[in-house]
């Protein structure tokens, strides 16, 4: 019946002898010819496996065919309109989705904290894109609701948490920090979430001024207000300095505000840096605050034996936000926030308990319906592409992979003190390499502020130019007052040593005339 | 080098000579094989689509293949080991994960407001979690950042707002309704977000006893209180009465309290009801209230010019919240929040102006990261599936279907009507029928409190019975004094005619001892 796409899986055809005319539709059987759309599907699959997965793994291939926002939207015909298009026509249309993207799993995106692409993560994310389901009920997700709260019990393991714990997947480390904030929140003042907070005390919180900025977010969100957040200075090397969280609780209680919670980082977004956990868990424990670790890039590292030192005092948190879409590549999203509370404060705390779909007449053990621990309602089953990859590479093959990826970060640190024209911030303790490129014209003037001026506008644009050219995507960013500089990140068995070569020549080509 | 998985794509094989030792590993080529691993995949999908699409189709198979959890955990074998495990082994772990899943694809899963499989938005699924993308800026995401503000400006022109909006894509209508409160209050008092609620005075919102849950939960999540929340009666049929509306505003403002919005609902969770807006936006005129409308269930009628009218007035709202993996079924999650504002007000009410992300000084018009609009920072681009479906079935393609599915609804009604032992609760307007079914040794009795005492133990039994039958799917709950009540919900078009009077003839079946 549906006249209005040129090729689609309609079967409407005569209007069979037992339809029944409503409301001007005829109604009989079904108008989705499936076996035609298990076809479609088939056929766009290998289009999808051929140009998202084979030659995004090519170093020959770009990394990105780029186009500037106006030009690439004439190209894409964006527009949508009353009549569908052919099944070729879509078809072509994935194939530009593909091309004119940026190409994530390819060996020489080193943009962002998350990279590469793992086979078994794939194949649980196509499982449950295909499946569906929404994770509220244990009714309509059993595997998934089973398979969250396995992952949540072996990452618990794994933060040293030994009576347990408790948790939720959460759409983004960002989400998982507002959590950590409202359930911090509701432990000190559980009245806050019925009274709201205007007759309330000013709650204050504290992080280093490294943290990652939705903490920021969280506080503007949840009504704390941003000015609330209380900023610690952090080392040179970016990690929180303990002394100076002390004074600022100190002077918030002077001010007669109340503190509540102090967020340390481990694994900051630019340095990398991780936080003092014991010495900032003292300070918390002294003052009775809650502390929230926020672990989405450095969780990782707990999984190595030999860089998890880098976490040592996490056993003592209350609270960890975790991404294994980052380091342990599960694919975007996969994000784990974690209470060591066990009396189900985190159900406390957000529980609504909608009758419609939480019933309490329900014919089975009804603790399995855990989407009232959650500010969502319908909430994608993020831990099962986590859980499939970790049953097939095991704890030691996503230990290797953490390994392997901090060593190549230290490969590419030694080489980069080498060669003339390349400055490293500080040595990487993990994955995070910074440094800075000094063109030939720079490297004899002195550095006084003129030079670093211009230093400032060299990583601009050669991030341009290797935009344009496709070759590779590597971050820069000013930091406090240092001057732009390059922050690359290696995660992803897909690199190579020639890789890390490959990025301080790309730069150097890029770069020598400036 | 990967020695701990039984079956890998690792290359390991003997050091080559160009390998360099760092930190006790050996680093030189990928120690992925892509081929192999696309081989895998290509295998898994196969199974996937087989198991997933064509046999969740299949009437004849079972919607679940229901176990307690207790039990279905044995059989999952859910523990994360040091060792990986093989090929055969994760393979048999998908069939098994689709095998003892729920499937929402099915032809009579009729448990939420969301069902089916569309080909299309499967594919777009597909390609995004190959592509793995993060749409926080243009430089990153340039395909998806277009396809977000294509779909966008369209879904805004169905709103009727002439002059056009501003929006972005949520993970769940939840979280969209958060972002309608913090909006919302942001434009009331800006200076919340930097100074917090702390000093400032009680803010109140206004919302119908048939709203959606997630209205008291971000109430409770952004500091406002539950409590805060004044709760406005609604008629017969689940519609907010506007005249209650303004009794409440007028309670609030004579408490001293700052009423600042209200939330009405266009498709309610239960019974499908559409708040009056041109009423209520009248009311919020005169007291100058942000009107926020929740259309994540009922927005999909704006595509039919037959339904439409069911959300006048939506034209009038200062902000929709719209989730087109509902009725559109587009496939979880596909949330649209949208503001009739133009000036930049989501941007300025949630930016954190990270400077490692939103450079100023990139080398393209900025304007198109629009990434710290949200309050995450990772977000998947959920628009990118609805826009590739658009396409493929156009405007035209979702109208029929929207208009399909309600005339589905009325069918399945008169049937009820006709029937022994069913009885509406009301005549629907949209896509829910609310029913109970009446046993026979009920039908004789009067109608007092023992009878509902009764009726209410219906459905529970009843929905016990079909989920361990893995015969069909329909949600039960009580509601206000009502008694315990089938909601049966239509959209997919592999839904037949038949389907209905198989839900009927079922219902009887299961229930004709009670």
């Amino acid at each position: 019946m549906n006249t209005a796409t040129s090729e689609s899986f309609c079967q409407s055809g005569p209007v069979k002898s037992n339809a029944v005319l409503v409301d001007g539709m005829y109604l009989n059987g079904p108008t989705l010819d499936i076996r035609a759309a298990e076809k479609f599907v088939q056929e766009a699959l290998t289009l999808i496996l051929d140009e998202g997965v084979r030659k995004t793994a090519d170093v020959r291939e770009k990394v990105c065919d780029w186009h500037p926002p106006e030009e690439l939207k004439q190209m894409l015909d964006l527009d949508l309109k009353e009549n569908g298009e052919t099944h070729a026509k879509i078809l072509q249309r994935c194939r530009d989705a593909i091309r004119y993207s940026v190409k994530t799993g390819h060996p020489r995106f080193f943009n962002q904290l998350y990279a590469g692409l793992d086979p078994y993560s794939l194949v649980g994310r196509l499982l449950t894109e295909t499946i569906n389901p929404s994770l509220y009920t244990y009714e309509v997700a059993p595997v998934f609701v089973l398979t969250e709260e396995a992952v949540l019990k072996k990452m618990i393991e794994f933060l040293g948490w030994e009576e347990g714990g408790d948790g939720i997947f959460s759409p983004g480390g960002s989400v998982s920090n507002m959590y950590a904030v409202n359930v911090a929140r509701y432990h000190c003042c559980p009245d806050i979430k019925e009274q709201g907070l205007s007759a309330m005390p000013r709650l204050v919180l504290f992080t280093s001024k490294e943290c990652h900025y939705s903490v920021a977010k969280a506080a503007g969100f949840l009504g704390i207000g941003t000015k609330n957040v209380y900023v610690v200075s952090s080392d040179q090397r970016g990690k929180m300095i303990p002394a100076e969280l002390e004074k600022q609780v100190l002077r918030a209680k002077a001010e007669g505000a109340q503190p509540f919670m102090v967020n340390a980082t481990s694994g900051t977004t630019v340095l990398g840096a991780f936080d003092p956990l014991e010495e900032i868990a003292d300070i918390c424990e002294r003052h009775k605050l809650w502390l929230h670790v926020d672990a989405c890039w450095g969780g990782g590292a707990l999984l190595s034996r030999k860089h998890r030192h880098l976490l040592q005092g996490i056993q003592r948190a209350n609270s960890v936000a975790w991404n294994p879409h980052k380091m342990l590549m599960a694919g975007l999203q996969c994000c784990a926030f974690m209470v060591r509370d066990k009396t189900g404060l985190l159900q406390r705390c957000h529980s609504a308990r909608a009758s419609y779909l939480f019933q309490r007449d329900k014919f089975y053990d009804i603790s399995y319906d855990t989407g009232d621990k959650s500010i969502q309602c319908s909430r994608k089953p993020d831990a099962f592409k986590f859980w499939l990859m970790w049953k097939a590479v095991g704890t030691h093959g996503l230990e290797e992979r953490v390994n392997r990826a901090v060593a190549m970060a230290r490969y590419l640190a030694e080489e980069i003190k080498k060669r003339e024209g390349f400055r490293l911030l500080m040595e990487p303790e993990y994955a995070n390499v910074c440094f800075w490129y000094i063109p030939p014209s720079l490297r004899k003037m002195p550095e006084n502020r003129e030079f670093w001026d211009k230093i400032h506008k060299v990583a601009p644009v050669i991030k341009e130019r290797m935009m344009k050219k496709g070759s590779m995507m590597v971050g820069y960013q000013p930091h406090g007052d240092r001057a732009n500089f390059f922050r690359q990140i290696v995660i992803s068995p897909q690199v190579s040593r020639e890789d890390m070569d490959f990025v301080l020549n790309e730069i150097e080509e890029l770069g020598k005339d400036l």
